[in-house]
């Protein structure tokens, strides 16, 4: 497998809030009902995402479109929440290459002063993703763009929405824009692994076929497996919830100690958050990054409430970077003689660890051997997986997001408000 | 003023779960003593911060160091949490200019290799600062870019630590490098009014006068408060600290509807985690971004469970950015028609604060009418302020961060563990 992932930390022998092992059992049992659900919605194709990991004529669609894409400057992906993080968590991978991808997934005007100043409109690409087709902020960004590119635009620029009429759809017809389908079953914050990501993905650079047999292993994995706690995200999930329903653990914070996977952080934030936080229910996610939110979080996270659960992602980094000179003058930098810059980031996420534990707060500890697509793949479908269980286990609905319609409502409200357009 | 708070979303009278005002007067008065131990702090010179705003003669002497290296190409400050997130939260506001700084703020090595790859030694400068000077991130940080820029690295380097022996001051000294006094009575998260903040700033382009002159405006009209319902950084710390010992409220959300106060969320979440979170005490800081978030957590602040605070910083965004056509065919998208992006962002702000206290999640607002450095000097100060007076609410000390030496101390174990250093 490309990760390990290590409970004990979350354990009530090892630490003091965490889970017993009737509870552990308890909630393995209940969620145990999830596994033979996904099965079958895999079989009978009602959650395509299941499906996915074992496509490739998706990705032979899109290969053509990357190629052409990744012999520009540079590529907009226009998109908010799951348009758009799923995108940024794989190009975040890859060091920056011939093509820069800019995701712009918010409406400040400043920003897209800042960008349409640094590019250059007759190199640049657009992909504009909106699942729905009717996302306001991406409706706003995507004339924006447009108008900003002018002329020669429609060659360059791609749309990634759902095969229905839309104010997206419509607008990509009447221009001719090439259209390419967001599978309508497919919720975006689970789209990582579909096109949606993979296109951006493809365009930087990454194995996309790696990322998927990554994101296979895991799922085979777990439909696969006899016993529960051989199944990881039944696992996680377990631990989850046990120690929100029983340890009064209300927020669960994922620290990886690798700048790369800072994005990924965003990503599983949307993930459990919208997936989980309805009903009163659910855990609030925090994305913490090793090992600057040592010097930024640490004092809260070791002795303010003890309310957390956490995650350390951690990749082997021993032995790598630049190297301290063999003798240092001061002697009491005796501990970095001679050390590398990987030897401290691996000291210090293995010590976080353990101080997190030692002082009651439960940690689970992911182990990567290597930071590359088939390991953030098993990373991205073990998420998805345990996000899916734990819904199964709070008795929530884990692909809608019913309560962000109102805010939109009343927006359009307020944008109505102001009275007609000005003259310009 | 150059912001205005609006708590009226934190009230019971407009929200559900918010403070009654006896709630909000009780919590005053126990703020109250904190006023004149801050103002008396301010005479005797005790909490140097609160002279910054008025000084003007550490500006005078980095200001040609500034100049100096705003010639170069690129400058890299080597720092982590307080030595680094201030200084973010500044240059954030400018757009990139002559010069690139790049804050390392982690010891990453892959990090490390893609900034030498992209940086050439000879047109960079580095500013490497840590208070105690004996920070290991920092330290190796250094090392490894000592050596990436080689012979003539001396002339371009600055650094900034305490007056006092440390292994990074008889580093700078052995080198002769240029050195800055960190004042030993301002902690690094207190830091970013000081040649901390400053220094970075002016190379980016601030106008740090100004910045202390909006911090100097908050704090002059907190200490001469008659009364602490006029003084914003007390009725904010008020309501925070009510709404978590009265109403369950456990974290707290920063949510700009700017981009460029990403970094400022960030900065907000270290003073308020490490100040604040000691004893069992404290509650949860949280960054997000509007609209982004929107799009990623409104689904959980909504719907999840009601144990979060909310502060949206607002700012005036209407009018501004790219138009939308007067006309649009899609009848559905009338409500865009003729507007400019800043009128959708501007929309749903004020629409997301609405829903939030609709559903009954206490919501303060932070109005903007500019965002410059007299603005964000004005809210660093106000947060500096709120924090210290939470502290005395919380019955905390704002200075400390006495639980993260466990963890150092382990790392420096760990470290030792793998035996003496290989051979190259």
């Amino acid at each position: 497998m490309t990760y390990r992932q290590d409970i004990a930390g979350c354990l009530a022998d090892n630490c003091k809030t965490g889970v017993t092992s009737t509870e552990l059992d308890d909630a393995l049992r209940r969620a145990a009902p999830a596994l033979p659900k996904l099965a079958k919605m895999q079989r009978d194709g009602s959650l395509p995402l299941l499906r996915l990991p074992a496509r490739r004529d998706d990705i032979a669609q899109i290969k053509p479109l990357a190629a052409e894409f990744a012999k520009l400057k540079d590529v907009i992906v226009l998109g908010t929440g799951g348009s758009s993080l799923g995108g940024q968590t794989l190009v975040a991978l890859v060091p920056p290459g011939r093509t820069r991808v800019h995701f712009m997934d918010n409406v400040d005007p400043h920003s897209f002063t800042l960008l349409f100043d640094a590019l250059d409109p007759a190199k640049t690409g657009l992909i504009a993703i909106s699942k729905s087709g009717g996302t306001a902020e991406t409706l706003v960004q995507f004339f924006a763009c447009m108008d900003w590119l002018s002329k020669r635009s429609a060659a360059r620029t791609i749309v990634i929405t759902e095969p229905k009429t839309s104010p997206l759809r419509a607008l990509a017809a009447a221009r001719k824009l090439r259209t390419l389908e967001h599978d309508p079953n497919i919720g975006g914050r689970y789209s990582v692994l579909s096109i949606v990501g993979l296109l951006p993905a493809m365009i930087a650079g990454i194995d996309v076929a790696a990322l998927r047999r990554g994101a296979g292993a895991v799922l085979d994995a777990t439909l696969a497996a006899k016993d529960l706690r051989d199944a990881a995200p039944a696992v996680g999930a377990a631990v989850s919830v046990a120690l929100n329903e029983r340890h009064g653990v209300v927020s669960t914070v994922v620290m990886p100690y690798v700048d790369r996977l800072a994005h990924f952080g965003l990503w599983f934030r949307q993930l459990w958050a919208e997936s989980l936080g309805k009903d009163g229910k659910g855990t609030t996610p925090i994305r913490a990054v090793g090992t600057v939110d040592q010097h930024s979080q640490l004092q809260l996270y070791l002795d303010g409430p003890a309310d957390k659960m956490f995650s350390l992602v951690m990749l082997a980094q021993a032995g790598k970077g630049s190297r301290m000179p063999a003798r240092l003058a001061d002697a009491s930098l005796g501990y970095l003689a001679g050390k590398r810059m990987g030897d401290l980031i691996d000291a210090e996420q293995r010590a976080t660890a353990q101080t997190l534990i030692r002082n009651g707060r439960p940690t689970r500890v992911f182990h990567i051997e290597r930071l590359d697509a088939q390991s953030i793949g098993a990373l991205l479908m073990h998420y998805m997986l345990e996000t899916m269980i734990a819904a199964e286990l709070w008795g929530v609905n884990a692909f809608d997001q019913p309560a962000v319609e109102q805010g939109k409502v009343l927006a359009r409200q307020y944008l109505g408000e102001k009275g007609r357009p000005k003259a310009q």
